[in-house]
């Protein structure tokens, strides 16, 4: 995921742009993997930054961070973030790398804003700061053929079983900016320094204006980034009008294709939930309407 | 791997299209995931197919049969064959896509000996019946600056300590032909009639001879699968020179680059052993030497 410059650069020129805001400021970098974050807010300036994060990559990180000279900076804690007692109690700023695929996917920001409420000073910072979720809707006839339809006929055999299937997974994919065949509709704001554990859980209404007449075969989402605080303002999108990320966009696919007409509307509700046995799954509900289909209600898993 | 149609073509083209081995016989298929191999033997006329997996795909498997009208020629059974009591105590024919990365990474092949040992008919058949493993050399300076030294400066930093670890993980990718700059060498024969499961413990010679002046950054290894008991003989590669299958190749970038020159011989051993902890887990050690390089050691981990 280093790799992916959109989110690294975009990481980078928050945080070693901002010099003015870490100078001399505590930092805690939740979910640090290999400790670039740290490494880049040491460089903007901060006294001393605390990184935490439970996997084995951050025996690793400790030899990056020596190999780097930044080892009276910044400390390295493995553990949850729940269960470990940290070396320092109260923190200018927030740093994370939490988002997942469709954004909340095995996301860790329910983790990003248990440490704001336990260790974030009053007027603290919190590094990105708002993220935004989108709903348009594409023509995918070619994909939609070769991802749901083979399974209408493989090898001679009737596979629909796995149809059915495969229908509710999401697929995670790249798509080009011109199977876009609606305006985006936002789905979900989320203000980091504001936001609760149950606004996770939502039900939102979305309508999406076609811009031509065309034939809609999935729902596509995507989100945008922002580091509001910073000084000219940093964000990045993972949208298909925008440098491809390792995030791409999540499609979901439709049981039919719908035919729609410029100027109107596909009308419906987006639901989302963390799942009840496995938290960082998802059920996704999504309903949707146009003047001549009729309501229909599909419930996806990102298991 | 349904989609992969060199693969699942090649063993439709062994089962079906030899309805004279399969009329009237009972099968064994090893690991038959959504029962695709079960259902082209009872195509080809199988009398009794007994099907087996420990995975839950088998339960999908079970509509498909019903589905496709095969309920009553084919069993399904779930659990390992270890420790499994089958319906049917000998088999004609055992059938099974065992084959992992490498051939041998997280592969099935030591239950598809035990399955050999305990269940086929002396002078039974096995699809396939023979595997080979190959190894040669090639230029590939532009992906292995991407993929490993890209760790000697990421963001400005010195992640050297993950460029280590990089370069002893092979890497599954699919290598263009015109990057060989060896012949290519056997490496290991299995002949899945008479193998041992001590036979995926080996350390075998190789000699490459460069084909060309030219620079080696890495080994590739692929492997041939050959259905040698059917009427027309059926094959498929997964090397370079042949069409894309989802194993790819497998690439051991070497720490540093070798110079060879058209006609000269890279030297060597490759030892494979299943990993102690893990035995679906592979230690491979590749020792190599040319007429201007030393003698080099390095152990990869395929985990």
């Amino acid at each position: 995921m280093l790799k992916d410059t959109v989110r690294t650069g975009s990481y980078r020129a928050a945080i070693v742009n901002n010099g003015h805001l870490f100078k001399g400021k505590t930092v805690l970098d939740v979910g640090c993997g290999t400790g670039i974050l740290s490494m880049f807010a040491a460089k903007a300036g901060a006294k001393h930054v605390v990184g935490i994060d439970m996997s084995n990559i951050i025996d690793q990180a400790q030899n990056i961070i020596e190999a780097n000279g930044f080892e009276d900076v910044i400390t390295l804690v493995k553990g949850k973030l729940e269960d470990t007692e940290l070396p320092i109690k109260e923190y200018d700023i927030i740093i994370s790398e939490w988002m997942g695929y469709f954004l909340l996917y095995e996301s860790m920001l329910d983790t990003v804003l248990l440490a704001r409420d336990k260790y974030l000073k009053r007027g603290g910072l919190i590094f990105p700061d708002n993220a935004t979720l989108y709903l348009a809707a594409i023509e995918d006839q070619e994909y939609k053929e070769e991802k749901i339809n083979f399974w209408e006929n493989v090898y001679g055999f009737n596979y629909s079983c796995i149809k059915d299937i495969a229908l509710r997974e999401p697929l995670v994919d790249a798509v080009e900016l011109k199977a876009v065949v609606t305006n985006p509709c936002v789905i979900k704001h989320i203000n980091l320094l504001t936001a609760k554990k149950e606004d996770l859980t939502f039900d939102a209404p979305f309508s999406l204006m076609a811009t031509r007449d065309d034939y809609v075969h999935a729902f596509l989402a995507w989100f945008d980034i922002s580091f509001d605080c910073t000084h000219k303002k940093v964000q990045f999108s993972t949208g298909p009008h925008a440098p491809y990320t390792h995030w791409k966009q999540t499609v979901f696919y439709t049981p039919s294709t719908l035919t729609v007409f410029e100027g109107q509307a596909i009308r419906g509700r987006l639901a989302c939930a963390p799942n009840m046995r496995n938290n960082r799954d998802l059920d996704i509900e999504i309903t949707y309407m146009t003047e001549n289909h009729p309501e229909t209600k599909i419930h996806y898993k990102m298991y």
